[in-house]
């Protein structure tokens, strides 16, 4: 029996193969599927089955481009409305060679939510392993917050039973496979297990351990912010999204051609570091570092103006663009040949934000003149604590919120290692502030440093998702 | 938490990355251990303690290659006199960041055998896996043969006692990682589960539900082959073998020089197919096909004289050449430049065997002239049935059987698949067979061509592992 | 000034790139184009211009593939009524960047034939370098006999015109840059000189030193074959071809989906070594091995039914399907999976051939059973002799003359050494020859194992190409 | 004939390849020679002659690691008391299959230096090729100032005579092939031509031209940069160099680790690009950029001290160390495991500096508290000209001219494009400068945002190589 988790690395998105006599089976495919085809291949076997777990919102599903090549089938729950694939009930079971998946209505993170049970009844009637989607992960479960505020109570209900009558019933042996591991925006706290069990999740899950009540007022009061592109994701991954096929080609761009291009509305991301982008940027781009592409790109970029990316030595962008095609970004359109030596090359007007270390801050921090600004997720915040008088917007809601921030001051923006706050004071730029400075190495290099953080929390500045 | 399964294929040896804050452990590392270093610089940790489950015999340990470059601590179980690293006893834990590995012994398939118990201890006190080496396998159990023939009962009731006293207690929902996994020469039996858990093996493992006296009468009469090269292995692998550091480079040799070489002794391999073998082939020389190579060189090639490959096209050597460093083959020197082709281009002589199609050899069952030998395992002879009138040795053992084989007879030469079939027609072919023929296919191909195995069983020609 | 001849292997194929200034041109681009896009990128250059130096027969042109992403000009010779790009006429100037090309007008090979002119005004007004097409090549020169026979004298004395009056008048230092390179079948006897100089071929390329009279004989004369695919070829090239972007991604056959394809037209290549086809192949396939592949399969391939390749392992097939992209055989579909052991596991019908090495043929040259069949070019059995007693048909004419050949004899097929033999042995199986055996070596290992070569020929039994 | 140019990027060292007949010689191997044995294999041939064309000064040879595996014969020049390898005489000539290489003494750049003429003799005898080291270059001729300032005179007299005796009188038509191309720091101007033949040079080269005297005056007087390093590499390559077989495996360091390996003389290099560096660097640590690393890792690193690299994302490292082992320095030692943001992470001290775009200066170029510092090439300030009121110290040379730089202004460095300037200003950093800004674009950037160059000199402040 082959069985394989491919993990698309940042996103921590799972997508699980099994195969076994020839056949094989895929558990939620990402949109790049050549990894699934290239396993086929090497084990000799054919991809006769698709499963979707859930309508997922935070990536475009790659079902329909993996069923091309290979025509398998494609089944999802039967609760929703999909333009392409079957849909399956609790209890249908489908085999793959000697294997068997039968199916579990486990509803909650989303209606047509299913889990997939597999057995090796050539070896025992005895369950093996569970493919939980999104209702239960290591040490956590799935959102119930994505069909809006009002269904979120019957949805918390609805999970609650899944994990209860569905999934935790079974032997505690079974091994548990989630769409998703610790660093995933489709969870607020999973861990990093990269393998765990029923019973060890019976024992060590604090969510399932619950009463009802308890259960569903947590979820109920739960704080989660919900990147904007989901919105598209779950329109695309219903009626199934455009194919790919290959990774698009990107157009080297000379400097000359994105100057004029920022004219006319190219979204241009600058993908270099923190230092790199504070020393010198093109004005007006966003800085999202390579490494937070998957989980920023989806509060400020838009689906149909070209995205140019910016780099200082080309390395690697295809694994860039990667992020790109994963979250349906099919406008990602080139990038900046030669780097961003070629627009200083060209004798170009420069961007720079200042950059501090914890020592430079804690010197200044009862300077009246600088204005703190953390945009670390909120419950970091209040878990983790802060550094005092600093002032909270999450970096997703910054655009929403700058009223807040008093232009004439020195903003200060830190978040917990230095790359988000780049993108912070990315958008700062963007809208005037022109005086901002990044904390290098945020809340982590702080208490590195040996410096203090608090936890009398002011009330924070952004509404959302503090209910 | 960082967890990796390495598996070095067709050996079927799995290896184990654990990580966290910044800390790593390996579990029996291999000896091409640039994928661990890999790993480490890729997850910004440190390889700071590399423990050994047991004294392998069936590849060369990679502890020593690995702890040179990263300086990690090496561990194995107390009871054996190793040159190298520190011996461990029972309850003695190890932190890897703030997981935590507890030292189990579990003698049986060694006297030092160990399993190592893992918790994160940041999350509960349950422990979540177990690193079984080779006492617990999917399946099935660890080989108590290898101490030798008088030693075996011994071994089978410490391994009873290691397996019913220190594994089956822990909690069902424990994740089961042995070092090996199907197609292993360490196990007769290990099913192809990827991952299995404590509560599976319970109800599932057959050897598990023995009574004690079952066990051991079991494991005593268990026939398995020992390849020759296991006792270079436990030699090397007790002393700490030579390092290697990377893959060495081949030379490339011309034919001429090949012609001149096997006078001398030079061990000249003939990866190809068992077709391209059959179709031409320099005369003397052995066959096993590039997958074969980690599964019965060991039975054919010594460590002293120099090892040459032959191939079609001279594609992917270097991936033929990890499995001559796997088992400590360092006197692997080169290939033939230019491929066979170069070879037959020198006008050199060259031998043939005859291959047959399932019915091809239908039609000639009855013929007197033929003489049909079957070269499988002899497990796989008596589960799956034998072609009626057909005579076995076991392709690892046909050297010492050669007497048994009528020399003026047509030898059709048959495994499971073809490959098995090759080698040993090149065996015989080497002491003086003439009129060789292999049969491509073997018994699947016979199967599917629907004729039948029968399971009257003759005597088996060589003698052991029949006891 | 960046240059790089893109060599194709075993096309002997060659395009060019010049860069300079941050503009670059390429010279007759093939269809895989990616490795320009690569270059200019790495060179941080924009393509700007692709020449054509003629409407190329050998190969599917890349011009419009390469065109599309770069946007760039594409230009050819005026004289053809291509139904893209931009015609270009004597004396017209290029820049690209500091460099020009100046275009000569070099017909014969082709009608719109044009050779290019490098120079680089900002160094000197002296040429430095000058792309010929298929007007010159090292040692060699173009082909006149593709517009057909009628028209074969007015090309070969245009070419005359060419070479005399266009080209040869250029300085000696001048480097000249052929589309061809030894191999290729556009040319007789290119040399593989990997560069030459108009001086240099001037000294020693001996169809440069025949008076006209002299040359238009010669070339009138001369006999090459011409690969069916060439019609294809000139169609598309004048049309332009399909776009292709990526390399197609290939399909894997299951061994039983093969079978049942045989039966409806699939054009099955066995791509593996002539050993390996001789020791069992699927009956009735073709045998050209992967390097053989450009060279042979415009010779019995068509561009409708689908294309599946045979392996024995399945390395490397990328390589393989390029050999097919090149050629414009877009209907390449797959392969079999797991590789022939996928067939013979299947429990199938295997056809085999004979393999004789230079002594077994030596051995039975005087028995009056056997019928030796030589496949070389004409060309080569003429110059370098041929074995006593051998009969002539070339391989890419051999389903003409099948009737020439008899059916009762042992056919012993035989080429140089012993790849382009097994393709005429497969030939001959699909046709019903039931005795077929192919000399390993051919020639090269007849003649490196000391037996006589002699130089009274026969006549030919095929027509073409000799006059 | 197999004819390859090994181009090593950025030191613009030439090597070459020539192959026939199964026989290959390799000219002037650099020492990651693996290149050229992977050329052997798939050419099927041997490597069985190497040349020295002369002592090497930029780079460690690749003679003796290339010897090693392949076991051919290595040969230079006679003049010099090599302590490996065979010397070699005017008009000896050396067979490589049907190939010969005749070697014509060319002394003037080194006293040993030998060029190698080519010619097929199978084809003519006329010369095809010449293999001219460091004596003639596309556009220039070698250095004669490397053996010291009194032997200067003599030693461009030679190279005359080398020219003018040795290489132009070799027909036009014949191909020059140097060990060096543009941005080779061994010639001054050579041109970025990739291939050039006798006639060309001798119409286009300007030193060709002059006479004997003016030659000799011009090259006495020329001004060249000797990098330290050549000691060492004259030094190596006259004993014979370390062995290295395969690149070094770097170590992972961790920020803890080299903050205090600072203390004990470790040599940090920053290879990030200049606004990386300058938005935050480890204090004290050098800025090369990772594509200036062959230029300038030799003035400012030394042989002893382990050197560790510090990059943003680590990707590609294995790129920047071959750079370091081409220049033998095998004390390479490992690099920052999570780049840059490692060690702002730990909460460490952080430096900067300015930056600015060419209109930056412009507006404040008559601000007395500013000192702009020029660090180009000098002849490069000479022939385009400099920024009013600017200063001159060449890059290489800043660390013995520091007392030239007033320390209480604001020091403005550039240099062509913003790379040396970031270099430059790190080194200032690191003798106690601290308000340092470095123009990105440099002139190449003040030009194209149209601000004037001059050319009315100020005397330099560095003497050398001003003469």
């Amino acid at each position: 029996m082959l069985f394989e988790k491919i993990k698309s690395d940042i996103l921590a998105h799972n997508s699980y193969v099994i195969g076994a006599g020839g056949e094989m089976a895929v558990i939620d495919p990402r949109r790049d599927c050549q990894i699934y085809t290239n396993l086929a291949e090497h084990g000799d076997m054919k991809i006769t089955k698709i499963f979707e777990t859930h309508k997922n919102e935070d990536y475009v599903i790659g079902s329909r481009d993996l069923a091309r090549p290979t025509r398998a089938e494609i089944f999802h729950g039967a609760r929703e409305n999909f333009e392409f694939g079957t849909g399956v009930r609790e209890g249908e079971t489908f085999s793959v060679g000697p294997l068997e998946l039968e199916v579990l209505e486990t509803p909650g993170h989303t209606m047509e939510s299913i889990s997939l049970l597999l057995r090796d009844r050539s070896v025992s009637d005895d369950p093996l392993m569970v493919f939980t989607g999104d209702a239960l992960f290591a040490g956590d479960v799935g959102r119930t917050d994505l069909a809006g505020e009002d269904k979120r109570r019957e949805a918390s209900e609805m999970l609650y039973a899944s994990l209860h009558e569905k999934l935790l019933p079974l032997p505690d042996s079974v091994i548990v496979c989630p769409a998703h591991g610790a660093g995933s925006v489709c969870g607020g706290n999973i861990s990093d297990r990269e393998y765990t069990t029923i019973g060890f999740e019976k024992a060590t899950n604090k969510l399932l351990s619950l009463s009802k009540e308890e259960f569903v007022e947590r979820k109920v009061n739960e704080r989660l912010y919900e990147p904007p592109y989901f919105a598209m994701m779950r329109k695309l991954n219903r009626e199934g999204p455009p194919l790919i096929y290959n990774l698009p080609h990107l157009r080297a761009y000379t400097a000359r051609e994105i100057r004029s291009l920022l004219d006319r509305k190219a979204q241009v991301v600058d993908i270099r570091s923190p230092t790199s982008f504070a020393g010198g940027h093109i004005p007006g781009t966003l800085s999202i570092w390579r490494n937070g592409l998957p989980l920023y790109m989806g509060y400020y970029l838009n689906y149909e103006d070209p995205i140019i990316l910016v780099d200082d030595f080309n390395l690697d962008l295809d694994h860039a663009v990667r992020h790109f095609v994963r979250l349906g970004y099919d406008n990602i359109a080139g990038y900046l040949a030669g780097g961003f030596a070629a627009w200083f090359k060209q004798g170009e007007e420069i961007e720079r934000n200042g950059t501090w270390s914890p020592s430079d801050l804690a010197e200044h921090l009862d300077d009246p003149s600088i204005w703190v600004l953390d945009v670390r997720n909120v419950n970091h915040r209040e878990e983790d604590g802060h550094i005092e008088g600093s002032h909270h917007i999450y970096v997703g809601e910054l655009e929403d919120h700058l009223a807040k921030i008093p232009e004439e001051r020195q903003i200060v923006v830190h978040c917990d290692a230095g790359f988000k706050g780049s993108l912070a004071a990315s958008i700062l730029e963007k809208h005037g502030f022109r005086h901002v400075t990044n904390l290098l190495g945020g809340t982590i290099g702080w208490k590195a440093a040996n410096y203090p953080l608090v936890k009398e929390e002011e009330k924070p500045l952004s509404a959302s998702p503090a209910l």
